[in-house]
C-alpha cells in the first residue's frame, strides 16, 4: 500500500487579487514541498477568490484568470517546485464560464477539471454563472489514482463521487469555498464520511478561510479514510497548512476509463513525483469549540477581512453603553486592535447617567479611541426650524448621530460600523439613515439573545485567560433601551427577546407560516404581531449594511422578498 | 376554417394580493364574455403577481395560491361565466414549486400546464424557485387545438413551441410576465413571429402591465398568424382587453399525442364552448411611440404602482432647480397628480439665485405643494460642534437635506423620492445618506444624457397639447452643479456626460473590459478614470433606493458584484 504525503493549504484569498492569490499559492507550495508533500491542494477559485459573481461576465476578467494560471505554473517551476503537483481552483471559459481546477506540474497546466454539480440555492447562484462539467479527471500520482472534485460535487449524491467509485480511485481530493454557518462543521464531517463510502475512497477536503462581504469561510479542512475514519482536521477561522500521510491502495492497471455512467473519466499520469515519505506525519485533529466561540471567531474574521481587504485603516462606531454597541466594539478591538477603533458616545437629553458611564467603562476596558459628541445642539437646530413631534423627533436624534459618524468617516477615513442586531433589523426596530448608518454590521445576522450569550462568553474567556473582560457587566445586565424618549425600554415596543427570537427563527430561517408557528405553541396574537412587524420592515432591511452571515438565512442577499407585496400571513 | 374569438387580458396584478387579483380575473372575464370571447387569457402568475421571489418557499403561500385558484373557478361559474375557458397563471406545488397555468371551466380546474423553460439570467432566478414541467398541454376548443405555454417558453428555441408544431396545433397561447426594457417591443415582435414559424401556428401573446419594485411590465400583447403576420397589438403601459377573431385550422382527428420528443403532450377537450362569433372583430394595432415617450410612461407607471401598491398617499422630494429633481417632480406629478407631491427647496449659502428661482418656477408650473427649508442653521450647528473641512462639509449639507426629507416623511407620511440619475450613481457622484436618501428613485436607471432628452420630450409634449411645459427651460439648459461649495460644477469632477454615458454603457451594460473600450475609440486615460470611479462606487450603489429598470442592467439586484474585490480593469 503506497503512502502519499498530502498538503492541504487552508488559505485566505482575496476576490480579484490574481497576483496576490498566485503569490499565496507559491509561498504555501514552497512550505508544502519543504514538508515533503507529494501533492498540494488549494481551495476552490483560489486564483480569483470566491464568489466573483458578475465578474464572470467580464471577458477581460476570465482572460486574466487563465493568464494568471499559466504564469503560476511557470513561476512554480522557476521556484524549483515543478515536480510538486499543485491543485488550484480558478475561472476558465471553455464553452462558457467554468468553475475549474487545474493541476500544475513541470511548469505547465497538466490537466483541468470543471465542477459538475452547481449549487443554485441560499447564497449560491452558480446556475447563472457556470456551465457544468461532465468529465471526471483522475490523475495517477506515485502509483495512486486520485479523482479531483470541487465543493458542491461532494454535497450531492451521484455524479463525481459515484463515478470516482466506479473508476476505483484511492483518493478523492475536494477543493472548497464552503461558507460558514453555525454548526456547519458537524454537517460537513458526516457528509465527507458518507461520500467516502459512496466513492469507496479516502477523501482530502480542503476549504478556504476568510471573509468576503457577507460570507466567511471557516476552513475546517478534513481527511478521512475510505471507511470514514477521521484522520486529520484543521482548525476553523485560521490559515493552516495540513500535512498528512495517507496509506492508499495502489492504482489498478486495468482501472476503467471513458464513459462511466453519469460522467466520463479522463485519466492523466503525473510524469514525475516527489519521493514517498520515509517517516510518518499526521495532520492532527483540531479541537471543536463551543457555539459562542465559533460565532465570535467568525464575526471577528468577517469584520477584519472586510476592513483589511477593502483598504480601511480604522473603524468608528457609536457607543451607547448598551449591549449591542459594546459587543461590536469588543469584536472590532479583537479584529483590528484598540488603536484602530474609534468609539463615540453621543448622549442626548434622554441618555441616562449609566449609559454614559457604561460607554466610558467599555472604552477604558478595551483601550479604544474614545470621543464624546453631545447631539443636543444639532437636534435643537432642526427642532427650531421644523415642526416635528413623536416618532419624527425620536428618529431625528438617531439621524443626527448618523450624520456625526459619517462626518467623522469623511473627515478621518474610518469605516462606520453599524450595531443593530438581527432581531431589531427583522422587526424594523431601528431608524433608517440613523442607527442603521454604516458600511458593515457585525451583528446583522446575530439575534439579540445570542448577542447576550456572546458577551458573557467573551468576558468569561477573558477571565479564563486572566485578562480584563471587555464588556461591562452593567451593559449585559440592564434592560435594553433606545433612549430616544424619556424612560423608553425595548419592551415598550417589542416582545420579550426569547419569544421574539424563537418566532423569528421559525418565520425567517424556517419559512414557517403563521399556522405552523401557532401549532408550535406560540401565542397567536404574538405571532400576528411579530409577523406584521417583520413584513413591514422589509424595505429597511434591504437598505442595511452587509454583515457576516452565520445562519441559514441572513437578511440581505440570501433573503429575496418583494417589497411591493400584499400577502400577509397575519390579519392585516 | 373555424373562427375563434380570443380575449387577451393585459391587466395589472399586485404581488401577494390573491383576493384582489382573483377579483380582477372575474371582472375582466365578465368583460371578455360580454364581448363574445370564446377563451380569455390572463398573464403569468396572475393570481399571485410576479415575481414572488422567496415567497415560493413559504408553504402557506403556495397553499393560498392553489386554494385561490379553486375558489376562482367556482366563483367564475357562480358569475355565470362557467362556459368561458379562462387561462390564468398561478403558483402550484406538484413535485416542487411550479410556475403554472390553469384552464378554468365549468366551475373547475379543467387542466394545468407547468412552465418548461425557466430563465435564470438578468432579473430572473427561476432555477432557484421552480421545477420545470415536461408535458405540453393542448386543449381542443370549438374544433381548434390550442397549446398553452408560459413566458420564457417562447424565448428559447425547442421545447414547447417545437413540440406544439409536432402536435399540429392551430394556436399557441403564451402568457407572460415580461419586464420592460428600452426597445424590447421590437425584439418581442420578431421573436413571436419566429416562434410562430417554429410551431407552424398562430400565437396569442398576453403580457401583464404595471410596476413591481424595480420591474415594470409594459403589456404590448400581440396576435400573429402562423405565417408571422401581425394581426393585433395592444398599447404599452396601460391595461387593455384585446378582443380579436382568428381564423384557425380545424383540429386534426388523428393529431399525435403522448411523447413527442423533448416533451410529451397531454390533450384535453373543453366540453362546452361559447358560440362562434357571427361578425368579425379585430383587436387593432396600437401605434409604437418614441423612445422618450416609452421611457417616460415606464417611469410614470413604475412610480405610480410603487406608491399605490405600497399604500403611500403622497411623495416628497428635494427641489434644487436642477434637471434631475425637476424631471422627477414632473414624473411624480404625472403619476400621482400635483396634490400628492411635495417639493422642498433646501437652499444653502452656496445655492445660486437661479436655483431657488428655477425650483419655484417648476413648482408653479406643476402645481405641486412647495416648501422652502433653508439648511444653514442645521449645518452651522454641526460645524460649531465638530472640526470638519473639505468633502466632509460638502457631504454634511447633503445629509442635512436627507434628515429634513426623512423628518417630513416621518411627520406627514410621504414616501421620499431620490433623484440621482444612473450616471451619477455609477461613478459615486452622490452623498451616501444625503441626496441618496429615499424609498424610490425614478431616475436610478436613467443616464444623465437621457434625463435631458426626457425633459425636452415632456416639455414638447405639453406644448403639442397646448399645456404648460412642466420643466423650466433654465433647468434644462444650465450646466449641472451639486452646489455644495462655491462655484462648483459637475464638470469639475466628472467628464462630459456624453462621453461618460458612452463609457458606462459599454462597461456596465455591455460588460466590456478596458481594452475593448479603448478599442472602441474612447480616450484611454478617460476610460481608466471612469472605470476607477465605477469600481469604487459599488458600495454606495448597493445602498441606493430601488427604481424602475429600463435597460439591460440597472444597478442593484441585477448587477451582482462583490464589494470586497481587488480586480481592476484600470491601473490602480
Amino acid at each position: 500500500m503506497p503512502t502519499l504525503r498530502i498538503a492541504l493549504a487552508q488559505v485566505n484569498p482575496t476576490v480579484g487579487d490574481l497576483a496576490g492569490n498566485a503569490a499565496t499559492v507559491r509561498e504555501w507550495s514552497r512550505a508544502a514541498a519543504d514538508s515533503g508533500a507529494q501533492i498540494a491542494a488549494f481551495p476552490e477559485m483560489m486564483l480569483t477568490g470566491y464568489p466573483v459573481e458578475d465578474l464572470v461576465f467580464r471577458k477581460s476578467f476570465v482572460a486574466a484568470s487563465t493568464a494568471a494560471l499559466r504564469s503560476l505554473a511557470t513561476d512554480l517551476a522557476a521556484d524549483g517546485l515543478g515536480e510538486l503537483p499543485v491543485v488550484v481552483g480558478y475561472l476558465d471559459a471553455d464553452g462558457g464560464p467554468r468553475n475549474a481546477l487545474a493541476v500544475l506540474h513541470g511548469g505547465e497546466v497538466l490537466t483541468t477539471y470543471y465542477k459538475h454539480h452547481l449549487p443554485n440555492y441560499g447564497v449560491f447562484d452558480e446556475d447563472r454563472y457556470f456551465e457544468p462539467g461532465d468529465t471526471l479527471t483522475v490523475i495517477r500520482l506515485a502509483g495512486v489514482d486520485i479523482a479531483l472534485t470541487i465543493c458542491e460535487d461532494i454535497w450531492q449524491a451521484g455524479g463525481p463521487f459515484a463515478v470516482a467509485g466506479r473508476a476505483r480511485v484511492g483518493l478523492v481530493v475536494n477543493i472548497n469555498g464552503s461558507p460558514y454557518e453555525l454548526n456547519k462543521d458537524d454537517v460537513r464531517l458526516s457528509l465527507v464520511q458518507r461520500r467516502a463510502a459512496e466513492a469507496g475512497a479516502a477523501i482530502a477536503y480542503v476549504n478556504m478561510v476568510g471573509g468576503q462581504d457577507e460570507l466567511v469561510f471557516d476552513g475546517d479542512s478534513i481527511v478521512v479514510t475510505a471507511g470514514g475514519t477521521l484522520l486529520a482536521r484543521a482548525p476553523q477561522f485560521a490559515e493552516h497548512l495540513m500535512i498528512h500521510d495517507l496509506d492508499l491502495p495502489a492504482a489498478e492497471p486495468d482501472a476503467p476509463t471513458g464513459d462511466l455512467g453519469e460522467m466520463s473519466v479522463r485519466r492523466v499520469e503525473v510524469p514525475a513525483a516527489p519521493p514517498a515519505p520515509s517517516s510518518l506525519v499526521e495532520g492532527g485533529i483540531a479541537d471543536r469549540v463551543t457555539d459562542e466561540a465559533e460565532v465570535w471567531h467568525a464575526l471577528v474574521l468577517g469584520l477584519r477581512d472586510y476592513v483589511e481587504k477593502n483598504g480601511f485603516r480604522s473603524v468608528v462606531l457609536g457607543l451607547s453603553g448598551g449591549i449591542d454597541s459594546s459587543v461590536v466594539a469588543a469584536i472590532a478591538v479583537d479584529a483590528l486592535g484598540s488603536d484602530r477603533v474609534v468609539g463615540v458616545s453621543m448622549p442626548s437629553q434622554h441618555s441616562s447617567g449609566h449609559s454614559k458611564d457604561d460607554a466610558a467603562d467599555l472604552a477604558k476596558r478595551t483601550g479604544l479611541d474614545y470621543r464624546i459628541e453631545p447631539i443636543q445642539p444639532m437636534v435643537d437646530a432642526f427642532l427650531a426650524n421644523m415642526s416635528l413631534s413623536g416618532l419624527a423627533v425620536e428618529n431625528l436624534q438617531a439621524r443626527v448621530r448618523g450624520v456625526i459618524l459619517m462626518a467623522l468617516s469623511n473627515q478621518e477615513g474610518h469605516l462606520v460600523l453599524t450595531t443593530g442586531n438581527k432581531s431589531e433589523l427583522a422587526v424594523g426596530y431601528s431608524t433608517l439613515y440613523g442607527d442603521s448608518v454604516g458600511g458593515f454590521n457585525p451583528l446583522k445576522d446575530v439575534p439579540k439573545t445570542l448577542v447576550w450569550k456572546l458577551a458573557r462568553w467573551r468576558d468569561a474567556e477573558a477571565e479564563r485567560r486572566g485578562a480584563e473582560p471587555p464588556i461591562p457587566e452593567n451593559s449585559i445586565a440592564k434592560p435594553p433601551s433606545a433612549e430616544l424618549r424619556p424612560g423608553q425600554l425595548d419592551t415598550d415596543s417589542l416582545p420579550d427577546y426569547d419569544e421574539l427570537d424563537a418566532i423569528l427563527a421559525g418565520y425567517v430561517d424556517g419559512d414557517l407560516g403563521r399556522d405552523q408557528l401557532v401549532a408550535e405553541g406560540h401565542d397567536p396574537a404574538l405571532v400576528d404581531r411579530v409577523l406584521r412587524m417583520v413584513d413591514v420592515a422589509e424595505y429597511k432591511r434591504r437598505q442595511s449594511a452587509p454583515g457576516t452571515k452565520i445562519s441559514i438565512k441572513a437578511f440581505g442577499r440570501d433573503r429575496r422578498l418583494p417589497i411591493t407585496n400584499r400577502w400577509r400571513e397575519h390579519p392585516s
